[in-house]
């Protein structure tokens, strides 16, 4: 019986681990730094967690659980395989971008065990709602991530969307919350972005 | 002076945070499940460290340092940029690939600063060598991953280069050492595989 059960916990997680395989199709607005394609969820979410370790020493606080902080950024954009990626600048589109995310979180997580569906949730939500100091470092990468690959790859996606800088600000100021220092290398790239015609003034 | 020092470090973690974006066009052998493209090793090592969290009650130790398995499995791949993808059943792309690999992660991770450029390049080693608990467990989930998209993408990948379950058990058998539970889950995998045609008996 015991053996059983244990049986049952890994074809749940296996059921999850094959359908999250489909976040490596959910295309984002941001093409990857040589430009031959725009970068999609599986992707980003690799380097935005490989980029929260290699930049740990520069987040706003001391103690933060860093394991917390990759769980959360290998598995917060998973929703996106229901709810799609909402465009940042996409006004109408983040009207009801919860609500689509929330039922996406619900199905996805739900695939996995009683016990891990109700942690990745709360991890999940956890993330959205920037309610810890995981939180705060971890959206720290999620937000300025598009701004680095945009600027490297000569701003295609900012122009092609009629981006500002107001806009780009407006959208990532409270990123300083989590990491001041790693704003601040970003405030230099994005007033340059200005200067190179990238982002309208 | 201890400002700039710190500028300094920012500025060669970036330089890194910006090289392994190629890491997106690191093609690998395996088809995504959907079957619409060849995964790249981005997308792979994204999936492998999701697995490694989701399955980690399976290992076959107790104490591992799960950060330690995550890290290792997000940057373990970043050596290919420069030494590409040597596919597992490739004899002769073996033969070198240790010492191709070598130049790439002395090259790659020497962009880091050097206290950053020695743990990482320690962290690589550690896994190919597979010296330690966290690289055995690491292991099953990258050797195993590629077995459940070829065996759930419907074989096309195993077909394309007429692999046998011999060479499959032969290259695959000692990731038991990092978890007997898991291996026992994809050697039933092999066996259907043989079922349905994907593998050679
Ligand atoms: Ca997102």
């Amino acid at each position: 019986q015991k053996n059983k059960k244990h049986i049952n916990r890994l074809e749940k997680q296996m059921a999850f681990i094959i359908e999250i395989d489909k976040l490596k199709t959910i295309q984002r607005q941001s093409y990857i730094i040589d430009g031959s394609k725009k970068e999609n969820d599986a992707e980003h979410s690799w380097h935005i967690a490989v980029m929260a370790l290699i930049l740990s020493e520069h987040k706003a606080f001391k103690k933060v659980d860093m394991l917390k902080v990759v769980k959360m950024l290998l598995i917060h954009d998973i929703v996106e395989i229901d709810a799609g990626d909402t465009y940042i600048y996409d006004e109408k589109g983040n009207a009801d971008k919860r609500e689509r995310e929330e039922a996406a979180a619900k199905r996805l997580f739900g695939l996995l065990p009683k016990d891990q569906k109700k942690e990745y949730y709360n991890l999940w939500l956890e993330f959205e709602d920037q309610h810890s100091k995981e939180a705060k470092y971890a959206n720290v990468l999620d937000r300025l991530q598009p701004i680095l690959l945009n600027y490297e790859a000569g701003g295609q996606s900012w122009i092609e969307h009629g981006v500002s800088k107001d806009m780009i600000m407006n959208k990532n100021v409270a990123t300083q919350e989590g990491s001041k220092k790693i704003w601040q290398h970003f405030e230099t790239i994005i007033n340059d972005a200005v200067k190179k015609g990238y982002v309208k003034e």
